[in-house]
């Protein structure tokens, strides 16, 4: 199958019209018309076969996630999702691969109408890398260096399901189960949260001039929040008693498996963010209604770092604060 | 070296201010502000270390050509660079590659004024996947759908060069070489223009409003042609004795060899485009003043697919119509 067959399979299966994609896929170039009086958010992020999803995966669970990320960058940010494009490195051409992959990914993108507008597919190692574009108005965008000492610290949904789900595929996991039955739906409601991340845009369009700063949860609570304090030059302190966790974890997993995960475990793709405390009951009302709620967490102080308190006050050991690559 | 640090070292050695990054690297997303009456260009290619290039080409050609060939995307547009955002996937953190590779993506950077403005770092097989932006007005947009019949077809610069610097870098190459010293000099001008193409932005830009068709010459002059001529429904002939030659192509090879790689190899970057004949010498004589002319090498007909012919007029059998992935 050459290279161009592999192009239209992804592009039938993405077609979603837009007004703003003037040209599409199969010129040199997409030509798109950005709305008067708001700027483009751009991200893009890399998904490698082996490092960031096992080999075994899914095309379909593959092409969620690659999307899924790539939108939950655009939701930290307050913006509308528009358009995408996609470089999909591929060691050979599977096409049954690739059309699950593209369902995957058509499938999230419907539910958010963002338009793939160009891609290249080559061959090597299995790799996806996406670069999503969207909207938002310049002073509502959601930015890393707006936190003010006194924000409480807020997050959207559950923390620590992906990093738990990871721990179901693994056939070693000594998770404590009630009964066989009951765990096997958890797990697998804990699996989907680390292979179908839902990423929160209607959260982040609602919390756009009410949040000061936000970020999505990637990398760990405590890393990710550690971008918002380093880049707004102050400290945060959290309460582990107050941190949203789904019923699946708190079934399967000990206090201390929860705690390491919910700090420390990255992939939930959560917004974490930072507001007033005042007025927030009336705008955390709206939030709850938007399908996703958000939980106060802590909040944010003049000492630089990001600590972590149980509910008796006493300080909580952080042992690994979010994975990076190349770890030195 | 932490994943952050890479980022960093690239960011500092590709600095460039530009008023509409309203915010650039090391947020969830860039902010960017698009021009009023412009429409944004968009396209993203991958170079994957081993198919796209050796293993052993160092980090500053590798960062040079990556961007190269996605600006020369944009050039094939007519549009002018603006932003690009980089995902840099490294079998290991190596600063001093990863530095060399920045100082050739900066040197291009510079010479466009283009700002990067996002990426990701990640471990895996060695591969580059840019995205790159720019703006055009709409209508003077380039497209691959506009050639019509009795257009003539021109190419920028000259064809073969890099396909030739290819067979150069073999060591097995049997080149017809008359002097060592004189050979040395013309091998290393074809082997720069295949590790360091100039991405003809200039000639884009004063193509607008005057050419009506245009693609740039990635896979090779008759399959990208060819595309030209599918999306316009329409043919092409080229008169191979027509076709542009360097002096060094001229000398090293003979002239089998040179209407393989003018008619078939890739990677030569010049723009292939169709515009009506009249008043073409008037622009040509611009183009010329620009630092890169070009030449008429054929023209548009009804028949469809790409003919080519020599000077006698008898047809000339093409042995590869440019190169793809995953050929069937």
């Amino acid at each position: 199958m050459a290279e161009f067959d592999l192009i239209e399979l992804i592009r039938a299966r993405c077609a979603i019209a837009r007004d703003d994609v003037r040209l599409g896929i199969g010129d040199d170039a997409a030509l798109l018309a950005v709305p008067a009086g708001q700027v483009l958010a751009v991200s893009t992020d890399t998904l490698v076969a082996g490092v960031h999803f096992a080999q075994s995966t899914k095309g379909y669970d593959v092409g969620w996630k690659a999307l899924a990320v790539n939108l939950s960058d655009l939701a930290a940010m307050g913006a509308t999702p528009a358009w995408a494009t996609l470089a999909l490195t591929l060691p050979q051409a599977d096409a049954a691969w690739v059309a699950d992959f593209a369902d995957g990914f058509a499938a999230l993108a419907r539910e958010f109408k963002l338009a793939l507008v160009g891609g290249d597919t080559t061959q090597g190692p299995l790799s996806i890398t996406l670069t999503v574009h969207g909207f938002v108005p310049e002073k509502a965008a959601l930015r890393r260096d707006a936190a003010q000492i006194g924000d409480a610290v807020f997050v959207t949904g559950t923390l620590g399901d992906a990093a738990a789900g990871l721990r179901c595929l693994d056939k070693h996991t000594t998770a404590a189960q009630r009964t066989l039955a009951t765990a096997s739906t958890m797990r697998e409601s804990l699996i989907a949260r680390l292979q179908r991340p839902t990423p929160r845009i209607a959260q982040g369009l609602a919390l756009r001039g009410r949040a000061r700063a936000c970020i999505d949860v990637s990398d760990g609570l405590v890393a990710d929040l550690g971008h918002i304090c380093t880049a707004s030059s102050v400290g945060a302190e959290i309460d582990l008693g107050l941190l949203p966790a789904s019923p699946a974890l708190f079934s399967l997993f000990d206090a201390d498996a929860r705690a390491e995960m919910q700090l420390a475990g990255g992939d939930d793709y959560e917004l974490c963010f930072t507001a007033p405390k005042a007025n927030a009951t009336y705008w955390l009302n709206d939030l709850a209604s938007s399908g996703c709620g958000a939980t106060r967490i802590g909040r944010i102080v003049a000492e630089p770092g990001v600590r972590v308190h149980d509910s008796a006050g006493n300080p909580v050991a952080i042992a690994r604060a979010g994975w990076q690559h190349f770890a030195s």
